[in-house]
């Protein structure tokens, strides 16, 4: 039965049975909002078709594109594990530095903006309704990063060939899967046809090697990147502004992390000259702020952004923001605005610090164990390298032996096998407890 | 210069002139959170290629759907005409009663929740990250109707036909442009190739005479209707879900309105019997609760309905959610969960009965003038009749002589042209001024 149908029909009768129905309906179907089963994951695995003797079937087909999805998305698929292994150990306490959900409290500078917008709603002068007139401006205020990657590639649409970097943050590969730009997954190189990885390994600095790349009309690259932790420098974003120059691509540049460089590597694509001309940037204030459930972020369109016909870019994503979408909640962006005060900006600092001591607790730990580790320094992303070892072995011995989730490389593509991930988004003691347990495992 | 440059600028240097820059900045690139400057319409119209003389342009084709769209979308039209007219007549007061924005202020009961959220998330325990985990339930909740509607263009991809309610909301059709699943605008007839447009007039009842209507794998309906304001009965649309099963259709289901509903029709699809197999349902509290600047909306996808393949429509959606979406702002969910309480319910039904009372008042005023008047005793639309007449000529006039912004109906579909909509959502001052204004003009 519907939302709908239980909203309306509880707000016309208001019988006792009626306000039970509801109740125990608003709670199954909000609990997205109930902290302590904030999982951060969505279990998206494609099950089988259901049995042959359904009821009805619509003459509707299935997507073909949907259909190519391997899978789950990779953090359902770690999260679905983890569950299991809590089935399997009721008893044992697991610690997830699995996938990267901030676990730190918001500054309350920012919430209390929050708060105060949530009450000033209640009044005549601080109501507010749809957004204010988008201008086609170079910046799109959004909710989140995860959800213009995904509004960038309906706007560039399926025609489009795209590169990413191997390994890279999912979301980026998956949206273009689902848009029809690739082909079919191949299973043993474990890559979709028509997409261009760009192997970075330790042997390259993660940096991919530009003269082995062939030329697509889109190039994903995320720096400081999700999940090596590498941030690239100034040379070589150079280097890639100018080879999307050459062949007349589009970067899209995802700086989530941005904020956690601690050596001075570009925080932005556009301290690179020329970069408005090819690039597009995209950001959020979820690893910033602790926003991942407030959702806040935003993406850069510069009005020197021209298609090959010279239509601005900008104008046609504006259309898409003004079809496909509505604006970011008015009291995440009165977040936003906090952020953004001198106050914002040193409780941000903090935040960021903090879990900057999370990364070095677990880099120490793993260099004392004599690991390769990479990253760290300028992400909360810890690159732990396992030389010949799957890395879902990897992943599936530490949760077995230390009940730790971490996230296995070569979900983020196959330049990542080898690897596993630790997220430096923890409370202090677990991150030191887990840091103990993985002492006993590889002493 | 993008957001996150000043934004990390400021936060690393704090010098006067950069705390400036990012000030000066921030009113810029969140001027959406600026009550004055609400409009509530973004700018999209699209303008002509820049000049030849352009310093770069990528070899990037433009996506040739969204050069199909036509001229803006149309509020942001209706937009552009109100601001025109402001500045040709700066001393008059204008009085939008155009786009459907809410002017309410949002009870107390429910922004004192998400305020409490807002606080919460400064605490260990209240804090909360990522959504919880999304099981493959039937209702998935949203940041709105307006993007669930977007994101199930994308989960049904480029291949399939659609039907939509002519007149209709102008996001159905302009989606299924942007997602390539129609053919060029027809200037003349005004219709986009390869979408059935689904006459409803006063003649037919505004339900449309489905034996004229070509069978299409999707079906757009929305009842109460805007623009129109007509509510389908339970035999109508026992007879549409009829429809959709004999053509193996799937009907999304918009029902933004329902709580608008003064008789016995249904307020839901899944109140016909076997609605489950052929329909999708999305809503909103946006009209219900004045969440159009919070953004909280849900989508119903039932188990039962299937693709040809038999693979169930609602695991591909979780697929759309967890890889384009991450979930609706946690503050407004609490907001949500509060609408749902039974205070929350009353506090919503009392909204709603002040925006009939406007409704009544138009629908009275035009009444009195002799106008055949459609819709608004189920839905806070009036659907105003000038047979013969252009629909943008009757706006221009209103404008002009009442400085009262209204809607064409041509803007809806060419089933408005004739037809001008007038909306509900004002202040109760306003209303009234407004329906004086048409008094003077049309006594």
């Amino acid at each position: 039965m519907s939302l709908v149908n239980h909203l309306l029909s509880t707000s016309i009768s208001s019988s006792t049975s009626g306000f039970l129905g509801q109740n125990k309906l608003s709670l199954r179907t909000w609990n997205l909002s109930v902290p302590a089963k904030n999982s951060g994951i969505c279990r998206c695995i494609a099950s089988p078709p259901l049995e042959k003797n359904v009821a009805y079937k619509t003459k509707v087909s299935r997507n073909a594109n949907m259909a190519k999805l391997q899978a789950g998305y990779l953090f359902p698929e770690v999260g679905r594990r983890r569950e299991a292994h809590k089935l399997k150990y009721p008893d044992e306490k697991v610690i997830s530095l699995g996938i990267g959900d901030t676990t730190e409290p918001i500054p309350e500078i920012i919430t209390s903006a929050m708060a105060k917008k949530s009450y000033a709603l209640s009044t005549i002068e601080g109501y507010s309704g749809y957004g204010a007139e988008q201008e086609a401006d170079d910046v799109f205020v959004s909710d989140g990063a995860k959800c213009d990657i995904s509004r960038l590639q309906v706007l560039f649409g399926s025609n489009v060939t795209m590169a990413v970097q191997d390994p890279s943050y999912p979301a980026y590969v998956d949206s273009s899967v689902i848009m029809g730009q690739t082909g079919q997954f191949r299973t043993g190189v474990e890559k979709y046809e028509n997409i261009e990885y760009m192997k970075c390994t330790p042997e390259n600095g993660f940096f991919p090697d530009l003269s082995t790349v062939s030329p697509t009309n889109i190039i994903f690259f995320c720096s400081p990147n999700n999940p090596t932790g590498s941030a690239a420098s100034r040379e070589q974003l150079t280097k890639l502004v100018q080879f999307a120059k050459d062949n007349g691509s589009i970067i899209i540049y995802d700086s989530a992390y941005a904020l956690y460089m601690s050596d001075d590597n570009p925080r932005s694509i556009f301290e690179i000259p020329g970069a408005k001309e090819v690039a597009i940037e995209t950001s959020s204030y979820s690893k910033y702020a602790g926003f991942t459930g407030v959702r806040l972020g935003w993406t850069v369109v510069p009005k020197e952004l021209l298609f090959s016909d010279g239509f601005p870019v900008a104008k046609d994503f504006n259309r898409i923001v003004c079809t496909c979408f509505n604006g970011a909640s008015n009291i995440a962006q009165a977040g936003g605005l906090a952020c953004l005060s001198p106050e914002g900006l040193k409780a941000m600092q903090e935040v960021v610090g903090f879990y900057r001591e999370n990364t070095n607790i677990i880099v120490e730990t793993f260099n004392s164990l004599g690991f390769k580790v990479y990253g760290g320094k300028n992400a909360p992303y810890v690159w732990v390298h396992f030389p010949g070892q799957s890395s879902w072995d990897v992943f599936g011995e530490i949760l077995e032996k230390t009940h730790v989730v971490t996230t296995p490389g070569s979900g983020f593509g196959p330049g990542g096998e080898g690897f596993i991930r630790v997220s430096a988004f923890g409370h202090r003691n677990n991150v030191l407890e887990a840091c103990q347990r993985f002492k006993q495992l590889y002493k």
